[in-house]
């Protein structure tokens, strides 16, 4: 049944038990995991590995793509197996133990840990755990769903166990990009072009175990586009018309990133049926909606690391593979998010804000400046080096309790500097070569809540009095946060 | 006497007075000079046009590289000329005028500025100012002491107004590496490789006015190393030494990129005398410190993109620029800070902060949160793709009224994510692979002032009781700032 998947002879016999794998593990390990956005996995080891540290106690270092499916990084803190985690999370479980202080959380941009791994400033890896459809007869590991951080992990560790996953399909082996950085200038100059490998390769040496897997991915649990987040969609939709209008693109405009999640799907959603055409994608992960875009048409080409959909369009995509497999390339993280290409191709990026501030400064990450959501992702790597770096968010949370648009970020991940454009449902701030006095009322007018407009702009206001190229009131700045803390409100009594 | 410089004879009939130059400016014009770090400024249109100002009105938004010398950033925010103003500044006068409110300052990651101008999000350049050597043969301008965005502004702009300087030694001509960014990879592999042309390309057409001016750069304004700034030098080289004996470099280090300031230059001062050798520098600027390396022959090559000196050492320079012109390349600021340089070549990067706290976030323009210093400059280009981002400072300020590590920095220029090592006369932290929890202890007792650590231990400790992956005391985490601002000094009474 899986024999057909393991093409090259040295591996056969190294077919274990999830169990047996699983006590190839030391206490204090460095322990590298496939997995980007509930995509690519493993599924039978994190389990196994509760198991062991339930039993035995066993704590590691777990470093993956980004997030893990299946519950697995619940699974695995509830256990005490995660002493520390890196480079990003968004299990429920998890989060409430790194904010307790029980897990330690290295929060970093996605195209860096290999680099930081390479370089010797994080601890090697000491077994790299790789979900994959196939090991090809050249000894090669065809990643699933989702390439991540695999290939370097694989690269690095020093001893390597596969899962196979029997239902991944066939069909996936040629979807993959393996490429990791050197030296030298990377080749890559359009979103479609191939530089690397199918596979990873890997010595049959340092491969100790192949646990044979069938469970899915995680279906994505993205929400479907609403009012709010379609006026988002609109909102961008015709700034880009403007951009297309004054010249400074054309009708395919550049190619586009758009971060995980609720929002950046409804905004590709929105291309759909819009004047764009020839679109291409340069993402590190794709959602439903760049898969409608494709079966739109308007969408020729997408670039990423992973593929996190829901059932039905994960099922519409398995079926159609063939049809799929000259229109997308997944490639290491390290490649997608590089800033090196991200520059070099001029991206329009999409991002989500947890918050913004009058002067474009973003918090992505941390709610109430101190407890973390999942973790800033590929945010950084895109918004900084994109030709346009545009965040989104809708105005209000917590039935308007919240509002989105801040005197002062109580967490920076993305500071002024690195971004263009801010969107909520209500309007478009275009902050492109303005000073920070000119921001705000921009901001306040296009973006914030009507009902939190003039306590922002009493704010800017009473701020500007004290001078300041970006004017402040310290004393006053978290207040509304502190009001949020003890009444469940930001509005004013 | 200027003669023998402009070599093409296109160009011999175009001298023209600084006063004519100035009345080809219209009103709102964008004009780009040159000039980065106070070297290779225009010297004559930047008083010819605040003159123009002041007698009949004249408003501009000027770009340049970096900061300008001469005092004439003072004098044409004085006149009124500067309606706008990017992407840095070190002026007193224009400083007092941006926090104001008078000059809207546009603060950028210099790498930054030409690919906004290239893409639109920038208005063009109507004109550029240059500073030259020489008029090649071709037609090419041989820039002065720096290159900063001139090659751009020159491609870019309609019109070109060139400052053919006599005091700039004629064998600066061979020192320059000009080459602009495409969407191609940029074939940089090596400090020292030349991969453009000596010369800036210009149309001769689009030249309107050669101004003969002959006065030299304004000195660097760097303080001699100190007690506090050798011991940061000192942190440093021991902790590079470690990196050594732990075999994650050899002697020659990585590439070395060191901020503009003081304590950056100490840091390199002290390298003189250290075991390391084979030395390169791949940086912005060139202070007296690198050529004193390049003497000791420890510092082998150095790429920048302008050389800053003080007059002794810019004396000894230009005299033996025969001995340096091998060795030394000045490049665009768009390469000499490219995110794809800076990430392949694994530089070490060393900048200046402000104010850094508890959990590494980094404060290098805004005091107080509000008040603009000068400018984030390349700090970000650098700190965001190096190999080794580390941060220096003195750990007080204002005789110990201002401690500079606080527990949450009143504004974000490097957040967490983009901070690998912290350093002040005290200590130095290494965060690399920390969690913020495990960062604020290790902060505290290694590079806070023992009269702040008490305090700091404090606001930590109680934090903490409050949860979250980053713990802050939000209606505390400013209390230090609104003190100072009330009474003088960061100090509990």
């Amino acid at each position: 049944m899986y024999r057909d998947r393991i093409r090259h002879p040295a591996f056969i016999n190294k077919v274990r038990t999830a169990e047996e794998a699983a006590s190839l593990f030391k206490n204090g390990m460095t322990v590298g995991m496939s997995g980007f956005t509930r995509a690519g996995d493993a599924k039978a080891l994190p389990g196994a590995l509760a198991q062991r540290a339930k039993r035995e106690g066993l704590a590691l270092t777990l470093i993956t793509g980004a997030s893990l499916g299946s519950g697995s990084d619940g699974l695995m803190a509830d256990a005490g197996l995660l002493a520390r985690r890196l480079p990003f999370q968004a299990d429920a479980t998890l989060r409430r133990k790194i904010n307790d202080g029980k897990v330690m959380f290295i929060d970093q941009h996605l195209s860096e840990t290999v680099v930081q791994l390479r370089s010797g400033s994080l601890a090697p890896v000491d077994i790299a755990v790789i979900e994959a459809t196939a090991i090809t007869e050249d000894g090669g590991i065809v990643p699933t769903m989702a390439v991540g951080n695999s290939a370097s992990f694989v690269q690095q560790a020093r001893t390597v166990i596969i899962e196979l996953n029997l239902s991944a399909p066939r069909a996936l082996e040629g979807l993959h990009d393996i490429y990791l950085a050197t030296g030298l200038p990377i080749p890559l100059i359009r979103p479609e072009q191939r530089i690397g490998s199918s596979a990873i390769a890997v010595d049959p040496e340092r491969v100790a175990a192949i646990v044979i897997t069938d469970s899915p991915d995680s279906p994505s649990n993205v929400l479907p586009p609403d009012e709010e987040t379609a006026a988002i969609a609109g909102h961008i939709i015709a700034f880009l018309s403007g951009e297309v209008s004054a010249g400074r693109m054309g009708r395919a405009l550049r190619p586009i990133q758009a971060g995980i999640g609720t929002i950046a799907n409804a905004v590709l959603q929105g291309l759909i049926g819009s004047p764009f055409n020839g679109l291409t994608m340069y993402s590190e992960v794709l959602q439903d909606s760049a898969i409608a875009l494709l079966d739109s048409g308007q969408l020729t080409f997408a670039s990423a690391s992973s593929i996190t959909l829901s059932p039905a369009m994960h099922e519409h995509f398995i079926s159609n593979l063939q049809d799929y497999r000259s229109r997308i390339l997944l490639r290491p993280q390290e490649i997608s998010n590089h800033p090196e290409i991200v520059r070099r191709l001029g991206l329009i990026a999409i991002n989500t804000a947890l918050e913004f501030d009058l002067y474009g400064n973003v918090n992505s990450t941390h709610v109430g400046g101190t407890h973390m959501m999942n973790g800033i992702g590929g945010s950084g790597d895109f918004a900084r080096n994109s030709h346009l770096s545009v965040f989104v968010s809708k105005s209000t949370a917590k039935q308007g309790a919240i509002s989105s648009v801040v005197p002062m970020v109580t967490h920076v991940d993305h500071t002024e500097h690195d971004v263009d454009i801010l969107v909520t449902e209500w309007g478009l701030a275009d902050l492109r070569g303005l000073a920070p006095r000119e921001r705000a009322p921009l901001i306040i007018e296009r973006c914030a809540h009507p009902d939190y407009r003039a306590p922002l702009r009493a704010y800017f206001e009473q701020a500007v009095q004290r001078g300041g190229h970006t004017p402040h009131l310290l004393e006053q700045a978290f207040s509304w946060h502190s009001r949020y803390l003890s009444t469940q409100t930001m509005r004013a009594p």
